[in-house]
């Protein structure tokens, strides 16, 4: 079936972290979602591009801003974004709010790509997939669920995203 | 959104082979998907059953027929198959001539999942997603993408699916 | 050549730390190093024993204390210890001042095994050679290279360790 | 304490085999020794040189008098081979009948590198161990233990070595 070129926009979180061994700390260098889409094999064409690399907690309201007007202004219809987890559903509420017309799909990662995440390489093959399909909206998806981007919220004892 | 459970029938392929370290050789055991799956930290619900555990070479008539018997009886309506890449477009039609009325989503991987494989997790995570929102039909999902089931073929000089 | 059984004293450091997937944070569980020797197919025979899980940086003198006495108090005469890299040369002086009369090698690794540390496995495989045949003394074995205890300190800049 | 150069002569089995994805078989490319040393942060001077890159189960008596031949002309004294572990023996014997005055220890790995192996670090952070400590002789360090070379066989079923 006919693909789309798909936007894909880096923000940071757990998906993106480092182990730096020399002060013994998680910290952020460069994406791994370019190493990441070759190991896959992925043949959707897709444009990455990194537009923070921060955690989601630190995440302003201009950092926010920032994403619904690059999501607004990409030539494609067909967003994903990677993004922390712990504040994605507040981003996908303001991407909701802000109503881009296109179909975007918020992803992240509970363990570090740099520490054999599966969830990270999982999660990135289910949100390329549903951002292809979906109708215009907004969308979380982790857990190999989609989420309306109004109805979900990180369950943060489990580790789980759930509808709300 | 709402999910309904998965069944997702194990036929070996790629995906599930590993190294007999006695032997140097590559062989069958048990399948690794129960683990992604938990690695992955899916939250789908999903009905793992393995039909058979063999190169897609090998696979008889008779072995594509119990697949078809398989999806056909499976009380779920949408279905995963993970199988071998060599003749999968050939189980895909096979699926497609039988009229399931129900989403079968073949999904598989170029490289073991023992073997560090990133593209089967990817591939695994994409085939849940699509099964959960393709309406009833035959499909592979790899590379990111999905084919229709009669429309694909797999490039074995260049290791991808293509339309045809 | 005969092999005497090795006593494997862990007592944590960036070893054995894990990712605290709700938290985001590192943090100490058990030890990995079984799983390392099983998966080494390690046939040394070796009596492991967690004497504490902290970070080196966090090591009182009573720890050292408790580390000394445990290597005095052992049946083995040959002795491997995990530890953090931060501290690991004052530990080293410590064992020297007691005088234990037994060949005692402290192995760490800068990056944790369950990020896929490649040298905690190439340390642990380096400790446990030299214990073997080296001659009662107090050695460092890291970088693949061994060090006496009196003379070796952690260049911070590097993450290695030199001679001083 | 000070290390001299070793040299590493690279000659194929499991420890470097590939998996080859088009062929679906196991074949050899380049070694991952150099890869493995860095990941290893090893410090200890290493000159990497690749002999062959075969399966020991093909190694001729024209290959092992290469060997041979390779270790009488190094300048270094102290060397380690990576070496198929089926005919490691072997080579060990070739090695100890043209008396080289050197110390040479061979090791390899029971599972490839590439899937993941932790015996190939492990054995050859012993192996490089051993190497710099042992006097002149013929050694073979597998599963952490070392081996006179003349007093050791491979036990095909249980994937290990041991004394003879």
């Amino acid at each position: 079936m006919a693909t789309e070129p798909i936007r894909l926009f880096v923000t940071g979180g757990t998906f993106d972290k480092e182990y730096d061994e020399l002060s013994g700390r998680l910290y952020f260098k460069d994406t791994h979602v370019h190493e990441m889409l070759r190991l896959a094999r992925c043949r959707v064409e897709t444009h990455v591009q990194t537009l923070m690399m921060i955690d989601s907690l630190d995440m302003t309201d201009a950092d926010r801003d920032a994403i619904v007007e690059s999501c607004r202004s990409a030539s494609e219809r067909r967003i994903v974004i990677t993004h922390g987890t712990d504040t994605m559903a507040e981003t996908a509420r303001a991407l909701l709010a802000a109503s881009t017309g296109k179909t975007v799909v918020l992803t992240g990662a509970m363990v570090p790509y740099a520490f054999g995440s599966s969830d990270g390489l999982f999660n990135l093959g289910s949100a390329l997939s549903f951002a292809q399909v979906l109708p215009p909206g907004v969308y979380v998806a982790m857990n190999g669920r989609v989420f309306a981007g109004d109805r979900v919220r990180k369950n943060r004892e489990g580790g789980i995203f759930e509808e709300t």
